[in-house]
């Protein structure tokens, strides 16, 4: 459990001040869901004219949440979601779409809005049935304490065995006008013996149409969220979704209906931001991880060449574990570069650890020094750089090292 | 090093005696390429005839040997193979396409055959230069020993981390003669601070021809050494030989040119059996395992998509750390089936572990009984089935759990 967890040595040094987003109000309870003596569940209210984007897991074994917010993302509106840690409502059949049903029009009469316009995401044990009843007893107090601001509470509620709370905010010009960002995540913990989710809600009083805001948010995931991985492991949940209240139209923000609009263009650099700064802690707080990872290929035939590269490095136990013990293995490198089935040419490959060459046209590199990369492999955040040599597409990804610990974590429940 | 592991708990109770092969004689030197007290090359001598077949890594960056492998094998003749463990001989540029051709000029003098019936594989460190003037000082006592049947000694010769030595043989009728196979195997074990390599090199005095013979193996690889997974992690330098001396048409075996001859029908089956025996040693020496898995995948659109679905449970690092912990952890499986990208539907799902149903059509099994399945987690053999309920399309692939000790070998160089 979380609780018992020592904090990731990668955790940011320090926690933003979250601001309040007009339109937005949060509210947490202990439902006794499945873990004793903390909260697990979150309600988000929004305001009557809120728009609504997502992205999900592509798992072709999705959960009930994930398969219920997919339906009612069509209609584009939002006005409330509800989030629960401790179970995931997946692999429960029929009785996982009961729950999702009942959760929704539980929260929709507590709200006084249409069920379609409540999303909800669950994180937690995968299999046991979601006892949706447990929401009925807390629905009331959530309404009614409600508040704008509360984003830090919000995000410890949804945490399962992540070792800290995920939150980010942005301020930016749109038109005239100052616009708030501000989001929240969970990582890639594990809550024994299941597997977690990667969930985040990032909300704004921007007013942007929705076909607008899902465009913005498909185009930003890419390089942030689908560009980290932990263990390649993709969750029957994962789930990134952001609300646009529009309540800054009120004090002059212009009305947002295409995704091309130039006035957009700060707007999408600070979405963007959030995005990438949420993604990063989630691979910071990766289970065991003790080396943020940063790799990046260039050189390569095409950006998607370079990606999957990249992602071959990034999922490779081997790379994976060379860094926990500290060892700048290049030979690792080669090793995933070869595997990816990505065009690669050996004899043009070059590598570097923390900025220092180690290998250089399919050798190693004449001046290779070892102390003095061993001195950079020591530091908590790891630069591994690739040159494929053989076009100029370019990629990044992030990612942790593989421990002992991320092995105690997921196996040794029965110890 | 291999000498100071334990030998794994999977290994095999008996060790068979190795017959001796019409044709074949083996012999096993120090040349100190690395390791210190302990053989570390192999030459294997086959007489005039002998018919090659291979299958390499299909990695990008191959090492050299396997280049020069690839090369040499579309002569389809073989009159001897050198093997050497510490280095790997890859990601070395020009200097390790010259240590290959000094190798096989070293060997074809001291064998007086020609370079290109010569054939090399190497195992260990990547990127350090391979200095094949080691292998001159030991060559012509390898060929004045050579020796038949002497294929536990050559099994031992080329291990690296490996914690014990792979052999396998079968006799079987071909017409009516009696021939022999014999195998070796190295695992996927590691020499710090770099990766290692499967290799394997089968022998036979069948008579078959070197096009009928590449058919055979290829045909049964898929089956057998493609089936088997430790880490996901394809090696530089994975190489599987088959050599048939063709010895034993002089008792009477016919001699066999296309792979489609029904004579080959009992060889065939006893082929893949020796070839079934020595990569299922690999994978109960896979690095720290506690645990053979045998993944099957029923009731998937097609064999190729079983195969895929079993590859990624077989690859999940949650599934293999569930299994670690003796934690029949459906939840895991349903994840990995769904990340898989192939045909599946949630809710025709079924998965047993160890014979129990465990999930059923998309949910907890309603007879689940989980007193009974922890105690088939605690065997040395758990049998992992998934029903996706959609075809019938089947297959089966072999793994291991994933420990602490894995990531011990990998990443405690510098500790």
């Amino acid at each position: 459990m979380a609780a018992s967890s020592p904090v990731s040595p990668l955790a940011p040094t320090s926690v933003p001040d979250m601001p309040a987003i007009a339109g937005v109000r949060l509210a947490t309870a202990a439902a006794g869901i499945r873990y004793k003596g903390r909260t697990d569940v979150l309600l988000v209210l929004m305001d009557k004219g809120t728009t609504a984007a997502g992205v999900y897991t592509r798992s072709k074994c999705p959960s009930a949440p994930v398969e219920w917010c997919r339906k009612m993302l069509k209609g584009g509106k939002a006005r409330a979601l509800v989030v629960n840690s401790g179970n995931a409502n997946a692999f429960t059949g029929k009785s996982g779409r009961d729950a999702t049903k009942l959760t929704a029009d539980i929260a929709a009469k507590a709200t006084g809005c249409k069920p379609s316009e409540i999303f909800l995401a669950s994180t937690g044990v995968i299999g046991e049935p979601l006892d949706a009843r447990k929401f009925q007893g807390v629905m009331g107090d959530l309404v009614a304490q409600a508040a704008p601001g509360a984003f830090l509470d919000a995000a410890k509620a949804i945490m399962t065995t992540d070792t800290f709370p995920k939150v980010a905010t942005a301020r930016v010009k749109l038109g005239s006008a100052t616009v708030t960002i501000g989001g929240i995540a969970k990582g890639a913990g594990m809550i024994a013996p299941d597997m977690a989710t990667m969930l985040s809600f990032v909300f704004t009083d921007a007013p942007i149409a929705a076909p607008a805001l899902q465009k913005i948010l498909s185009e930003t995931v890419t390089d942030t969220f689908n560009a980290v991985t932990i263990d390649g492991d993709t969750s029957t949940s994962d789930t990134l979704m952001t609300f646009a209240t529009g309540a800054a139209a009120a004090k002059g923000a212009p009305r947002i209906s295409k995704a091309s609009d130039k006035r957009l263009t700060a707007f999408r650099k600070a979405f963007a931001k959030v995005l990438a700064n949420l993604s990063e802690q989630v691979a910071r707080d990766g289970e065991g991880a003790r080396k943020l990872i940063e790799i990046t290929v260039e050189g390569a035939k095409s950006k998607a060449s370079a990606r999957r590269i990249a992602m071959s490095i990034g999922n490779s136990p081997l790379v994976k574990t060379a860094i926990a013990g500290e060892d700048a293995n290049w030979g690792r490198v080669v090793m995933a570069v070869g595997k990816a089935g990505e065009p690669a040419d050996r004899d043009k490959l070059s590598i570097w650890f923390g900025g220092i060459r180690v290998a250089h046209k399919g050798a190693r590199d004449p001046n290779y020094d070892e102390a003095a990369v061993s001195a950079r492999m020591k530091e908590p955040k790891i630069m591994l750089k690739v040159n494929l040599g053989l076009g100029s597409g370019r990629d990044r990804v992030l990612t942790c090292d593989l421990t002992k610990e991320y092995v105690a974590i997921n196996g040794d429940y029965r110890s």
